[in-house]
């Protein structure tokens, strides 16, 4: 058995718990450490790597790297925007490091909050991590709120078209951020044809499910898409949508490539092809939906 | 920084080298060890896991878990015999666990040669990977040669319907399997409308993108299928599939569909519609591929 284990004190190690102990983990060389600190509410580590580039993580979790950032907020982003007709006033929850915010963007809209609990994580990421903002919080259409997004969203009702939750994984801090008391909210905050998105981590954990199971609840109509992101290792990441009116199946693809197409939008990931190609689930999985 | 390292004498590591030294590592607790031999030709190593069942190793790389195999298996198998209109003589090239070979048989075929070098292989996984073979080396109509695939293959001409490499990566023992010398045999040995697959690793991998120039440029028509497999977790997965004389892109959905449904085939993870969305690449490797 070759068992290979370059052990060295600058290797950053991720473990894969699904549902009990460590099974797996996987680990990437520490080139540069660029930022150690604590917020109020977590731990945030940014550094440097050979492979990832630029890492982000906040209590010892992988948030994304600068190689394969896009991948993940483009996969939040433009599924959910595409199935609107017209996004105007955007939400996003959580985000501090300004990637869904730049995508989003990217659209003509009006409005755009971004609402994060942690002011530490807006500003070290405008520091270290200015590829994955690229100004964005400069825009005039941005309006920065730090706030729980819990209590935020409680006050607003039929306002919203699009509603994003790019938060950590569903437990600690951001386990209220799963559960149907705050759906509801999410809906209530949506207008009438509004689209919900949020990140669900890898459709086979147990919290994804519960997450995805709350969301359907609250969402009669709802998508899952699927995009492999190369600092999340251990499966495909997922992507959820829901809505209370809109279909998502009969949102055509060349809608989408002619409005993609007229906004000329700079993409690396996303096209209309991808936007359809990853909301088809292998066969099994399919089966674990219904 | 959390650096989690759980340090134990029975991991299995796996370290990602794409183009020089290790960058990131990915390891597997070792339950049990069932196997460990060697073969006039490699290393042999199986084990148990609680993550992902059993894994075969050949010289220390992962060949397969049985947690995820079927991606693999499938995705190596259907997509190129689907894009044939009707595929009856093939050649599986190394494959020696009896997966592709599985997968094969589900297919109204009348003859698959398995031509893998190393005897062993397929006596060990016979033993001990029966799940995947299932009863496969029995067929009737299957036929097992031991021999070098490069050496087999210059006695055929203009005789096979589907040629198959599941071969280790290419380098070391494989390397001849990823030249132009060898896809002008394979193409001599294929009919006008054969149509050649091979795994080809990942994306971006050096010698990947070799072997991908190497099949377009004996093989005018090209197309690239891709899945995530877990036991090969720093990417996606490829699949490559050329021909002379298909046209990839004119086999419809329809057609497919139809014949899928005929057949029906029993997968858990090919469909006619994962069919087309694993043929869609993300942006940044469509404009890679021209």
């Amino acid at each position: 058995m070759k068992k290979k284990f370059l052990f060295k004190k600058n290797w950053f190690f991720e473990d894969f718990i699904p549902e009990g102990p460590t099974f797996s983990t996987w680990g990437v060389i520490i080139e540069k450490e660029i930022y150690s600190g604590k917020s109020k509410f977590q731990k945030i580590d940014i550094f440097d790597t050979k492979e990832f580039g630029r890492i982000l993580t906040l209590d010892g979790m992988i948030q994304l790297s600068t190689k394969d950032e896009f991948v993940y907020h483009e996969m939040l982003t433009h599924p959910a925007l595409f199935y609107h007709p017209r996004p105007e006033k955007i939400l996003i929850i959580g985000g501090g490091d300004g990637g869904v915010l730049r995508e989003v963007l990217k659209h003509p809209v009006k409005k755009v909050f971004l609402v994060d609990i942690d002011e530490k994580v807006i500003e070290v990421s405008k520091k270290y991590l200015p590829s994955v903002s690229r100004g964005a919080f400069r825009d005039k259409r941005t309006e920065i709120v730090i706030e729980d997004g819990l209590k935020f969203i409680k006050k607003y009702k039929n306002y919203f078209d699009i509603i994003i939750v790019d938060s950590t994984d569903y437990f600690g801090p951001a386990k209220k951020l799963g559960e149907v008391r705050f759906y509801k909210d999410v809906s209530r905050a949506l207008k009438a044809d509004g689209v919900f998105t949020a990140q669900t981590a890898y459709f086979q954990e147990k919290f994804a499910k519960n997450v995805r199971k709350n969301i359907k609840k609250v969402f009669p109509l709802f998508k899952i898409h699927r995009a492999f992101v190369g600092c999340f290792p251990f499966d495909e990441h997922t992507f959820s949508i829901g809505s209370k009116k809109i279909n998502f199946d009969k949102v055509s693809f060349e809608k989408i490539t002619k409005r993609f197409k007229k906004l000329n939008l700079k993409t690396k990931y996303y096209s209309p092809k991808i936007h359809f190609s990853s909301a088809v689930l292998p066969k099994y999985l399919e089966e674990k939906l219904k």
